[in-house]
């Protein structure tokens, strides 16, 4: 008898487990069931879409179900939900009530968008943006809209907000931390993203929670700081939280950042013993950080492609790890790159490490060569072992290469004293300087860290 | 007294020695001897300055001697040649005679171009592109050419053919080898540079010695495989060899590929014995490959600025080290860039190591997100150990970043298998693939090597 894969969730964990389970196994019968009624598509495209950068949301759809069950023989069933999974019995139950036998079970429910607990949440022309739908929603108000505020100065809540402004919509940020992409970036490299998004007129409200949304039946308007901000679309950017429906009704232990908690294979216990046969992806689990002990919610499209694919060779009778996760993001913001990798000052103390940090402000291109812009590159080492934890950098192109090169050597614990010595950079003046401005910031915070020591006697 | 420091050669070793060593020692006495005329320029741009695409050559000049004395207090003296230099009495010896004494000696002659013994290379019309004034005479020649044979299908060579062609000359590429980039790019790759290179209109002729240069006085054509193809310039590009001369006469050991030999800290031997306060640094040394059990000649201005600043913080009296050089490389030739690390196939070989390869081709931005252009990454892995050894990367933009990424693993042993376990890219659609070609490059090579091994019956 083939083996049964059951696949729970349609999101970039959900599919990537769905097509490695397929390649892993030619003969296992694959199926996916999703609430969702699109998938196989990008949620980090919905904001350029939006803004109209990428054609239309159909494009953003890489295949359909004809496609899964022609080219890879994977059942997918949309608008469906699954209420429960009886792990005695290896089954799972829709919400219809019929239920479906598996050898192994792939839970990929993702994540959702954290609604804050206000009055007024629930009035028209309130939005998230997670899926093509919300996508689409927020497309058409925008349309009639003059005035938008986006609740939460999150990755995705700034991509949209700087469509909306692109847009031509006057557009508000607000939220309740001191600086933009809060955790992720420090308060410096946050400071540049806030200039540009000011330079092109935007407008901030920091450090104020929201009290309130106004209006009756449709929003008119938001209040923070004891203010009324008008507004005719609010986009609830304020973060998002594991969708834990399916994992608690299972039993499954869930971790202390609120992620499910899951070994190296991906798969998760149930009352401190380890779980056959059911492997957990995606938005909704917990890893182990690349860079401290400790968890992390990685909740990236990267990783969740990385950890599906491992739960689908699992899942399929295969072996692959997903041992620790670096967390390396980037995110195109109107004319500005910004990414991260390892830790943050904030995500270091969190940890309990101490750190070092330095930046260097360089070009992308030789001083001379067209096109050169302006890129600050910010590194993050520990104090004891001088080994890099983390960088943001900010910068007008590039950013993504350099943020891999760097989670490069902090996969490999390697020290800022030795990535001067022998982490040289290719050179062309039409892509970099002669040494990079990542090497620049490695050179001074070797400095730093060296000059720390002699203080400290050792 | 303080320290004499001595530099001689204003290449991107010897004039980042000398900064290097003002940074390290507030106190020495710095002076740089160099036969040039012009300095802290970066030849890597003469082609693009050739073609128009950088203003002019005084755009591409960093600092003046006013600056030096000013800004750094260090002494260069152009024009000047230096004949010889006595260990036993710690001195130079210039061309006119006069002697200056040094405390530490950096010794950074650079490179020369190989002119190929053949009949007319001293003809009217025949260039090479190494300094300044070498680009300005090019520049004014191509003014009145129609057309122009390069003689080298290096790096040079292609970049300063294309700038040719994009002036609207008839180009011909003549080389001895059979592919262009021979030994950095492997046949497969080299040939994506060449197809790009021939749609622009340029014509090759490889495999091809060169069998004379012709005219009278003036050169009006090159002779090759019997044939003749007229041109009213020809670009000498036949590969660059150490500038022995200095270190020669100073008795300085040279290695087995014909530059200096030398220390992790620089310093050169005589007789089996090492060398105290004298460095050398730059196109003139060889020094240890990262990847593979003997030397290698970097001659990139990369290493050169890494070396130098070795050579002058050790000559200042610091400590520093260059251990091994990964040879990373990039050029921007017209619409494509074009990049390597670590060791091709061709030069495995020469250092005796057998390799796995695989290939992938992607595109540099999400299929769906306007700009994206194709990009192929090919990868090579030590057969036995699976470490990954080197990469060859050519696409339209976003190469220099992918081959850092690759070097850092190169550089900490990574094997293939790790990199798919570990090396996460950071996403976003405007700048990669949720997956980036260099994981599918690798996942690639994973299962080949995996493959390889079973079919062993390891």
């Amino acid at each position: 008898m083939p083996r049964k894969v059951v696949v729970v969730g349609s999101g970039a964990a959900g599919m990537t487990a769905a097509s490695n389970a397929r390649k892993q196994n030619p003969e296992a019968e694959i199926s996916v069931f999703t609430e969702d009624e699109h998938f196989a598509y990008s949620p980090c495209a919905i904001p350029y879409v939006i803004e109209g950068k990428i054609r239309d949301f159909e494009s953003i759809i890489m295949h359909d179900l004809a496609f899964y069950k022609k080219e890879r023989n994977i059942d997918i069933h949309t608008r469906t939900k699954v209420a429960g999974a009886d792990l005695a019995k290896k089954s799972i139950t829709l919400a219809d009530g019929a239920t479906h036998h598996y050898d192994s079970l792939v839970v990929a429910t993702g994540s959702n968008v954290l609604i804050p607990p206000v009055q007024g949440a629930d009035l028209k022309g309130v939005f998230t943006v997670r899926n093509i739908n919300d996508g689409m929603i927020v497309r058409d108000a925008l349309k009639v809209a003059s005035c938008v505020v986006i609740a939460g100065a999150s990755v995705v809540g700034l991509e949209v907000a700087i469509a909306a402004r692109r847009l031509g919509k006057k557009v508000t940020v607000i939220d309740l931390a001191s600086d933009v992409i809060p955790r992720l970036l420090d308060g410096d490299m946050a400071a540049l993203v806030r200039r540009y998004c000011e330079s092109i007129g935007m407008e901030f409200v920091m450090s104020s929670p929201i009290q309130a949304l106004t209006g009756t039946g449709t929003v008119t308007g938001i209040r923070a700081r004891d203010q009324e901000f008008p507004c005719q679309v609010v986009i609830l950017a304020t973060g998002v939280r594991a969708n834990l429906e399916l994992p608690m009704q299972m039993g499954l232990e869930i971790g202390a950042l609120g992620g499910v908690r899951v070994s190296d294979t991906l798969q998760p216990y149930v009352k401190g013993r380890l779980v056959k046969d059911v492997y957990v992806a995606g938005d909704v689990i917990q890893c182990q950080s690349a860079v401290a002990t400790g968890p992390t919610m990685s909740q990236l499209g990267s990783s969740a492609t990385r950890q599906g694919r491992v739960a689908g060779i699992n899942a399929a009778g295969g072996y692959a790890t997903y041992p620790r996760t670096p967390g390396a993001w980037v995110s195109c913001m109107g004319d500005i790159q910004v990414g991260g990798t390892g830790l943050s000052r904030a995500l270091a103390e969190y940890y309990g490490i101490k750190v070092v940090e330095e930046q260097a402000e360089g070009l992308t291109r030789a001083r001379y060569f067209p096109g050169g812009l302006p890129i600050t590159v910010k590194l993050v080492a520990d104090a004891a072992t001088h080994r890099l934890v983390g960088s943001q950098i900010v910068g007008g192109e590039g950013v993504t290469g350099r943020i891999n090169w760097l989670t490069a050597a902090i996969m490999k614990d390697v020290t800022v004293e030795e990535f001067v010595r022998s982490f040289e950079n290719a050179y062309c003046p039409a892509t970099t300087t002669v040494e990079d401005v990542v090497n620049t910031a490695a050179d001074r915070l070797a400095q730093k860290v060296t000059c720390k020591d002699k203080t400290l006697g050792r």
